[in-house]
């Protein structure tokens, strides 16, 4: 089993920048563009796009809630009719920058608080694998939540995902925060080595719950995330 | 020579509505339909597709400047690569829910005061044809202006159109207003059958100018736009 | 006990109106004015506060959360300092406009989810309450809810209100909608007649109430809300 | 003549930042503190009246268009009552923050694209005034430009200012961009130094112009801005 690398990018807004893409796209095989929605604006968006053709990484979309003050982190009420949309739309704005830059749609990979609802929620799930179908691409999320069972029952391939740099509570559900706190990229990497040779990972209870991943996250704004991104990089390589 | 008649679509807002939408679908050739930076947000976006759809009415995209409480109507300054980045952005988001239905994308019509700028200023103009030439499709704009030499050194076609419900100043330019003033369905009319017969329009100042039309716009926010849609559909069908 | 009508008034957005803000300050004592989080923006706020003053209705704050495509009634998650941040936000924007016409705040009424919120969850309420405090005015809430407890608690007067054009279902709770529907109005004057006399609103369970209200509310985005507005006003009077 | 130090604060945005605020709050007299439409948010705004508040310096409003992607440094179409309606909002929003600390409102200071654009046209300036007027505090801007002659017409104070990290062109016109140039704090301090003694600033033509100061700005976002307003706050305490 060979892990990927995958990083949200693109994730400033006009004048405002957060975390070190150049940096990043060295040390990763999947970038996650940020659609406008919870950060990013069109010009962020055709440069993030270019830079991640000259580093040769992957492309996929990463669609938010509409929440540009809260980073698409705050949880809100919306009809599955109103998520569906809002993918469609966001995916589809990345893609034209895609088109126009000659690459492919890679995958989507919902954002922020969206991505922990569609894990919770079944018919958000669905209503994100709606909006996904037309595209023909897969979609990163967790597996044992809802992201597996809605995506698989609308025909939807799921990436299964792990995340380097966020902890896992006691009941086995990812520690979502506003601001991420510093994570130590050896402590990262001894993480990922378990996941690929035990699948498992242990919570903030001590307990080991079970792991599947085929690509591993590491957010950008996580403070050291080039650190994590380089150290998960060169292990990942030696296995 | 056959006219057609475009309309702008869609341009509602949350709860907010502007215009008959359904009404107008069933005078109209072309749908311009607003993206969501003037008007319009995913929902309606998806909605007014599907009409069009159910009515046979083809769909273009409708971008603005990014400007929802000023419906796009406020002129600012923008560098070109700007320009190009926001339609971008928003034709792709358009074509996404085209997609999804199995319609193609017919053509872009730039919005309010972008379609204003383009029209003045080459270099305005030249960014949008930038962006639209990834897309393969024409451009709805003003022969004799920037719309006209532009588009055409990008190798982008123009669709030339006339505006029915708007006057042209004694300069023989279009007059823009923030809101539209109630115009006399069979004065409408009776321009368009002028066009058509002489390729003219007289001017508020009296002077007849040169006009080159494929296709005439009636604005959906006029008063009674329905009824000189529904004019203009009987008058045309009967030539 | 002499019951008072407010209304939601200015909420409409650029060129989108909602409601009909002119003839319903004919009939009613308080307007709660849009801030621009939900509905309004700068130019309608000044417009509404004229018109109010013009009609001698007192003007209180509207405040929403920040969610102008889904007109503020779309639950999020949202901290109880950032809640207390957004209403002193607004209230102080509107205050603005009210001085500027020498006309005093008279009250705040949280708008659509954030009205809902506050009724369910204490912190959210003590948030409001924070902000409100400064500006020494009561808020217009629900009684036999964490509106009534929680201003108490922090020393800010609550009025309390019944809708005259919403249903309660069998728990008592009020059934807020995205969009309303129609009441008929002789219905909604029987309503407030029974709260004035007897205390208490029939629920759809059939079941009745207890209400405790100083204010009656009807929302201008109710279809045929100034004709409800009218038949309170007429009935409320003779009383 | 002794100067003061005047910065623009407070202008991130969510989970962004610019400028390091607290570092600079150490060595300046008054902070032009962001309203929301170019940059901040309420729990920002709250954030920086605090600090301020701490740090024992002055708070003004910063108020801008209304243009959160480009950071209020497009110039745009608006009609003057448009901008006494959003000069009058956001001074309103930021001063409800300054009453709950029991601040008073201290100045108002325009933003980037509005301040040059009232610089240049009286109507626009004159607007700004009729929004400030019933506050009853000066505006800081720049003495010979349409600021001088409109708020003196109106009857509001003018601090004149004076940037120690911009050049004036030929024409004696400040040369305001979108991301600021840095600038090194020894030059910055010759040059006030330089207006204080002679009242002059030698342009980037080569000529020297007249200059009125009571106030010299550092911008947060230029490079190195804490050094700059470090050694600023140094030269002018031993002058």
């Amino acid at each position: 089993m060979q892990l990927t690398i995958n990083c949200d990018m693109g994730e400033g807004f006009g004048l405002y920048r957060l975390g070190d893409d150049a940096a990043m796209m060295a040390h990763i095989d999947l970038a996650n563009v940020a659609c406008g929605f919870h950060g990013s604006d069109p010009s962020i968006m055709r440069e993030t796009v270019r830079l991640a053709k000259k580093c040769k990484v992957k492309v996929g979309a990463h669609p938010s809630l509409p929440d540009l003050q809260g980073f698409g982190r705050r949880a809100m009420v919306i009809s599955p009719a109103e998520v569906t949309d809002i993918v469609t739309y966001q995916v589809g704005a990345l893609k034209a920058f895609l088109d126009a830059e000659g690459l492919p749609l890679n995958h989507v990979k919902p954002h922020g608080a969206l991505y922990g609802m569609a894990a919770r929620d079944e018919k958000i799930a669905t209503a994100i694998a709606d909006a996904v179908l037309p595209f023909g691409v897969p979609i990163l999320g967790m597996a044992f939540t809802a992201h597996e069972t809605a995506y698989r029952d609308k025909g939807v391939e799921l990436i299964p995902e792990f995340y380097a740099d966020l902890e896992y509570d006691g009941d086995g559900n990812l520690i979502l925060s506003r601001v991420h706190d510093a994570v130590d990229p050896a402590k990262a990497a001894a993480r990922v080595l378990r996941v690929m040779r035990d699948h498992v990972v242990t919570t903030t209870a001590g307990r080991d719950i079970p792991v599947k991943a085929a690509t591993v996250c590491v957010h950008s704004d996580t403070p050291s995330a080039v650190a994590i991104a380089a150290e998960l990089d060169r292990v990942l390589r030696q296995t």
